[in-house]
């Protein structure tokens, strides 16, 4: 069975576009022209503003069907710029070092939403994209920070999680995010012929040593907050991006373990690359900054299927074990058919390797 | 006697910039080279990093040398997102409409700063200056709503506040800001030979019809917030002002009750004029955008003078009146040498007008 991670954000976004009150009706309606007053007809029809935490807890259902790929339950933090790991600097400790991974996600192109749609409306839709993106930060062990506009500075990492796990969930939470912009969003703003949406994202590692930990601002507005060379260049490769694309620095392309087939030159665009995020030559100190191909990051994961239109889908277990049984059937013809070779670790294909043989038993 | 406006915020960042750990020392010290550890020696030693109390009011103090603009005592707001004439929406009303003046304040290049020192110097130069910035918000009333990265979003107006005089102190505050970053701080930087920081400000208002104020997030995370074509402009308009520019929309133009001269046309990189902010063509709809010439309107505030080097300042009462003297002993002496004229406005000058006469009486 086929399912959609953000089904229920796109239900509601696609019942909020097809139904919230539109600038174009309104304004016709008031029978208003100029262009001084051009903006001043905004319906008035009440809409829900707020998320409801029931309302809040229903969109983030649809994400569940994640659970394949995280296999855990979601850690659901509802605070922003208290990072639980570091509550202590609050009271106590005047500041820390650790290490940490910071992500600027930046909504862009969302002015365009009041070419057609009342403020009322565009609320609505501004908080159900926001709440994908949060959701799907939390549910890889992300922590927001800061709402940046219609954006998000987010970290990722802490004490009892191992760098490479941090980068890992780092990584697979922007991919699906850039997901969710790039195809659910688009779809549905194609469908109802509207500008498209899309996100940028930078994201960035900071050693133990080079990230402090400490309390910003005072009393009811302090929070526990950053300063590092790495947490301000996530911020300034989130603006080298390219339309929902994901700039990582050099830490982060170190510590994922994973091919580096997935890290490629950013370019500028005039289309030449731009290796360095940070230098300081006479310190010979290059810092490098990668375009991180996520489509294909996604593809890789486990569970994970494209179809036909481009849509990656999880496959659920019973079809896991629907294509185990269908290839050991296609195994047993092969081997029937008497033209089956196995390679050196066993596998059986028509390919190449060893032939098989006729059965046979040491006491033969 | 002259007063510099940020003399504290500029004593504190002084004594931070001299005796700040440095990034250089300290890695020399390691005696390590390399690439990829360039980064990894920062400093341990242990800085003020958050602001206490008095810390804060203390600097606040040189600000203080505005009253005679202002002529009233400060509104000290102390949580961000929290607006208190739109207070009732976190528990009672889903929404409000209601007139705000949005302003966005990016702070760049401060990444630079990594190249000379450690992030525990960095938090602190990153703070005094941010709340050079806040203090100013607060001093013409205005609410700090963000803080986005090193920059802030903050809003002018409310209930009890006319659109024009909202207009006047967002437009004085943000000139102070800038003021700030384009003379203190750039001397400052000098001084030391580091890389200037700049502020770039975008400014818009949106009217009682247009403004949507309710409240997002959820939870603990909530915070009462604006969804309106202008406040998504000022946005925008922030991200065209050039460095050190200030960039307003078209309302705020018409609500500041001030001269045209002090706005010009936005001009891009190559120099082309870019009118407008915002068009929606076949509504016959543009909204213009304007450079607004700060310095120009900074010195046309009353009891506000530059001195020989360009620094501006605060005449005191003393001065103001020893001024006025002078001007009377030089008409008197005009008077008495024959040679005065004086004009339609009752003005006495050398210059030009009806000959100025002996004194004849009525009954003469």
């Amino acid at each position: 069975m086929q399912k959609e991670f953000y089904k229920s954000y796109v239900d509601e976004l696609r019942n909020t576009l097809q139904h919230g009150t539109k600038r174009g009706e309104q304004r016709k309606a008031n029978s208003i022209n100029g262009i001084k007053d051009a903006t001043r007809f905004y319906s008035n029809v009440p809409m829900k503003m707020a998320l409801s935490a029931e309302r809040d807890e229903k969109l983030f259902e649809s994400l569940q069907s994640l659970n394949s790929i995280s296999g855990k339950k979601v850690n659901y933090h509802l605070k922003p710029g208290a990072h639980p790991d570091f509550e202590d600097l609050k009271d106590e400790k005047s500041f820390e070092k650790h290490y940490i991974i910071s992500i600027f996600i930046d909504v862009k192109n969302s002015t365009n939403l009041f070419r057609r749609y009342t403020p009322e409306t565009i609320a609505n839709i501004i908080n159900v994209i926001q709440r994908a993106a949060i959701h799907t930060v939390w549910y890889f062990d992300g922590y927001i920070q800061r709402y940046h506009g219609d954006g998000l500075f987010a970290y990722f990492g802490g004490k009892s999680i191992s760098k490479m796990d941090a980068t890992k969930n780092a990584l697979t939470a922007t991919s699906f995010i850039n997901y969710f912009m790039k195809n659910d969003l688009k779809k549905l703003f194609n469908e109802q012929g509207i500008e498209n949406i899309y996100a940028r994202i930078g994201i960035d590692l900071g050693d133990d040593e080079d990230v402090l930990w400490y309390k910003a601002g005072m009393g009811d507005c302090s929070e526990i907050t950053t300063c590092s060379l790495h947490t301000s260049l996530a911020s300034k490769m989130q603006s080298v991006a390219s339309n929902n694309g994901i700039v990582v620095g050099d830490n982060i392309k170190s510590h994922a373990s994973i091919s580096e087939d997935f890290f490629e030159h950013v370019r500028d665009t005039s289309g030449k690359v731009d290796s360095y995020a940070f230098e300081i030559p006479n310190e010979s100190f290059y810092y490098k900054q990668w375009d991180f191909n996520w489509t294909k990051y996604l593809k890789s994961l486990p569970h994970i299927e494209e179809d036909a239109d481009g849509n990656l889908y999880i496959k659920d277990k019973g079809q896991d074990e629907a294509e185990r049984i269908q290839k050991l059937i296609q195994a047993a013809q092969l081997i029937n058919s008497g033209n089956a070779f196995t390679d050196r670790n066993g596998n059986i294909s028509a390919a190449a390797g060893i032939k098989n043989q006729e059965h046979r038993f040491h006491y033969e």
